[in-house]
């Protein structure tokens, strides 16, 4: 049997101790981080299943898990003979949460959470659909504090400052633009409990969650009052001073909860009821303004510091592109590498860089078939000897001190098919649509979706996720409030803005590809009659596969932006190679 | 002194003798229209304004009219010296309505509306606002009843049945799907206000607005309880017997409130907040379920019938434009034509055409700078007189029986200048590149807008307008739910609507360019993978203009997609002309 039936069983224990008959177990933490440490993994303690999207339901006698359409195959695997069934999200025909929880409960069942795991909102949808279900909604079970024996602790790396040389702003000119807000939404004070805004605001960086180097921590920030809450052990010297600096009370982690239960009932305090919990919302007892948090918008926009350290990242991060891609051409024939030793080798190959931290996500590295899995992770078990054949799908980011790096190439190892050719040019011919747009200020990524897509649209296929997710600044891969999707987002795109382009084709068991720059928002022109136009910059620097096009679908305009592009990679990374890279690149990026 | 300025003092003293501090004066009914009967034009009766969207606002010593951009230019005609101050939406600077009124109320002032004119979500709105400023809100003033001594009666042009073979849906029918909804929502009968929808849902007509083919009613139906509320004078026998036959009760117009007041409190009524008036809605003592009206969704889906019926229409309105179009160029050079006569031919030519019962809107006819103005509305003084030089823009269309018509063409009049043909030619490509896309179902008109713009953006220019308006069938020339705007609109795209596609460019004190068609959403395509596929079918039959084309701007594909659409213009126009006319249609689709 299932190590994880075992957890699951005792979890039903402790729900039959308190006559609760369903529980919620989400996959995030008490920041509602997308990415989580180990402390916090009860989900997958409990179901085996280790993706970073899974809501856990259990009940009684039964128990699912939803998951999205990039972890259907994994969760398949995972979830077998341990208990939970497998619930695609949003597929149609799938119940939701809701219908599975009225088709399993009955009336005045008691359905439970984690009350720190859920947001307001979440916290307000589901007591809404309790009392309109005739269920008990109760906040306060907390299993995974009792029923975990060997859980991991809170992690301890230490904290560190981010230099402001590479930040390009003060936490004093930081605190007072976001304090400019709080003060106009009518505010005092602002609570704070999502890991990235922390660590822009306070220009503070961690080691807690793989990937994101973001400390945990809670702020708490009003005119001369600002306080940190994070385990003490993480505190350097040096963090310590920085924050007495900038007059930054540091508190402990655990005392959150008692600080802020200690709000006078005369102050209104501002918190994002999307970005913090309901057990924390609801420890306030003074009056409170829910808004969108400002720092997720203030922060989205990069100064020319942040800037122009990404564009010298970029110029890292191809170096080390070429290194491992180079490594591999030169090596596929022997047989001896697999999709793990290229994950490996471009590790090594992007720490040699100058300020490189961390990886900025697992790398997805999808040989043939592997490929068209949208987050396939390559381990041991699973991963295929490369040959000098068929398609590679290789995306990958890199952290370093001035930029975070995030980048999609597929390349063919080998004798392309003209199939192959013939879609790999597809999305290649979307990417260099969308990267050439102008549009008028204003308008969101909605209005340019289509550009990415329409060359498959024409052709009845279509890439089922999003086309673009904005990027921090030595933060988290994935930020808001822009995103370049089908569905309808109101954060219109603005200056400074980094975004991704990385429109895919996915043929589940041939291949599949994506194409992956990212984008700053720049001002293209100012007109007298129609207002300004933005475009975007390419960041990334690394060359498509010359290989893999089919030059009788390209326009002229299009080779042409191939072209410069190319010449842009050339010049900008040949400084950084040896001469024979440099010889390497050239033959990659000869003109069409 | 101006006739309104006598209104405007007379309004005054009315506001004075009930200690009445500002008013806000709308250019709607009470059915919310956006064109409305002359009883209702009290707006227009005060300040002397025309257009369709107006809103007047009136204190004690100040006056101003808010209106949008299609409008500046007659607005500011029509207000020179009436009091009232121009004010112009959406445009950066000008106050809004509650701006304006923090500025020039004091505290405790008391603002009051008819609130017959205003729908629940704007007088909620204005309540809000009152509360917030101290002002005090009053939806009971009524100065169109007493101080507007001339006040036209409410129409009394009989209403007729729309015959059932040229609408496709039986009442019956109809009423089952809508009350079906009503059910779905948990109430038990529905009030509905708009007369499009009374119009669309007891297949009824009449003439008590321009343009629109609707009766002026309201209606309340419920399971075997149907209750249609208008004046005795507009039902014939035939409505009468067509009522009869669908069991639906007959009341009289003025009965609505106290109909509306014996509303059991057991009774749960359902009503769409932005299309029922603030009065009417709080009348009903019943509960109420606030949601968006299900017959806007419903009417937008149009059947077989009124689907083969528009294109029958297209047919007939294509013929009148031939002919229209042919004569203007045939005697342009005599110097007697000026912008009126091309009106009131095309209105002519139109009658000509089997079911035709009136235009669709008023003929926009602006000939070089003229075009330029996007609402531009000849009369005898502004008329300018044709030449054989320069551009005109011809936007008209037709109620039909069998369908409603739009369509914009910009034509040349003689020796088309480099700049003209290049303008025109990106605008075209803009409505070319709309009207071929293929997109996967669900999207709305958000994702497809940039293709309309595009080659406008590429050279920093734009225009301002929405790229298209839903259609009604005999009825509405704009409905939605749907549209294809920059802004975001959440209501997707589905097969039966019809949509249309009017990119333009407008370039003041020299000419404007507007290409229009209307186009119907079809299935294009069943995918495995990727679900099903849609696309356009264009409706409108009349030419591009040949003349106007720079070919070099365009692809090898829309000069097929140009050539491939005059080659069906030909087709279907040809069977219903003259040769003579048929040889200038076939002269004016040639191949490029």
């Amino acid at each position: 049997m299932k190590e994880t039936r075992q957890h699951l069983e005792a979890l039903r224990d402790a729900m039959r101790s308190v006559n609760v008959d369903a529980v919620i177990v989400p996959g995030t933490d008490p920041h509602q981080s997308e990415y989580v440490s180990d402390h916090w993994k009860f989900r997958d303690w409990l179901s085996g299943f280790t993706g970073s999207n899974g809501t856990a339901v259990i009940t009684l006698d039964k128990a699912a898990l939803w998951t999205d359409s990039r972890y259907f195959l994994q969760a398949a695997q995972q979830l077998e003979d341990s208990g939970f069934d497998m619930v695609k999200e949003s597929i149609p025909g799938e119940p939701t949460v809701e219908q599975w929880l009225v088709e399993n409960l009955d009336e005045e069942s008691v359905l439970a959470v984690d009350g720190r795991l859920f947001s307001c909102v979440e916290a307000n949808r589901l007591e809404r659909f309790c009392a309109e279900n005739g269920f008990m909604f109760v906040t306060e079970f907390f299993p995974a504090d009792s029923i975990w024996p060997d859980r991991p602790a809170r992690p301890v790396a230490p904290a560190y400052v981010h230099d402001e040389a590479l930040a390009g702003e003060t936490v004093d000119s930081k605190l007072e633009r976001v304090l400019a807000t709080v003060e106009a939404a009518d505010a005092d004070a602002m609570f704070i409990a999502s890991l990235d805004e922390i660590a822009w605001l306070f220009n503070l960086r961690g080691s807690d969650v793989e990937f994101t180097p973001v400390a945990i921590a809670f702020a708490y920030i009003k005119e001369n009052d600002c306080n940190v809450f994070i385990d003490k052990c993480k505190v350097t010297s040096e963090v310590a001073a920085h924050f007495k600096k900038y007059d930054v009370r540091v508190r402990d982690y655990d005392d959150v909860i008692r600080f802020l239960e200690r709000r006078s009932e005369h102050e209104t305090v501002m918190l994002d009821p999307n970005r913090v919990s309901d057990t924390l919302a609801n420890a306030m007892p003074c009056m409170k303004v829910y808004a969108a948090s400002p720092i997720v918008e203030i922060k989205a926009i990069k100064n020319e510091v942040q800037i122009e350290g990404t564009r010298r990242a970029m110029e890292r991060d191809g170096v080390a592109l070429v290194r491992m891609f180079k490594w591999l051409e030169e090596n596929v024939a022997s047989g001896n590498i697999n999709e793990v030793d290229v994950w490996t080798r471009g590790k090594q190959e992007r720490a040699r860089g100058e300020n490189y931290r961390d990886d900025s996500f697992a790398m997805i590295c999808g040989y043939k078939d592997h490929g068209a899995i949208v987050h396939y992770q390559a381990d041991d078990e699973s991963a295929y000897t490369l040959k000098p054949e068929g398609m590679l799908l290789v995306d990958s980011g890199g952290q370093y001190l001035d930029g975070t790096t995030d980048i999609t190439r597929t390349i063919t190892l080998g004798n392309p098919t003209d199939q192959e050719k013939h879609d790999y040019t597809l999305v290649l011919k979307g990417h260099l649509a969308l990267s050439r747009v102008k549009w008028p200020a204003g308008l969101c990524g909605v209005n340019l979706d289509i550009l990415a897509r329409q060359p498959l649209w024409n052709e009845g296929m279509n890439f089922l996720h999003g086309t673009g997710h904005g990027v921090g600044h030595f933060l988290s891969c994935h930020e808001g409030p822009h995103s370049i999707r089908m569905q309808q987002n109101p954060a219109p795109l603005e200056p400074g803005m980094i975004v991704s382009n990385e429109p895919g084709l996915y043929k589940a068991g041939e291949y599949g590809i994506r194409t992956e720059n990212l984008l700053l928002v720049v001002e293209a022109e100012k007109t007298q009659d129609f207002g300004d136009f933005y475009k975007f910059e390419t960041l990334t620097l690394y060359p498509y596969d010359l290989d893999l096009m089919d030059c009788s679908m390209l326009t002229a305009e299009e080779v042409k932006q191939i072209n410069d592009y190319h010449e842009m990679v050339r010049a900008r990374l040949t400084p950084h190679l040896t001469p024979d890279e440099a010889q390497w690149l050239a033959t990659k990026t000869q003109a069409l």
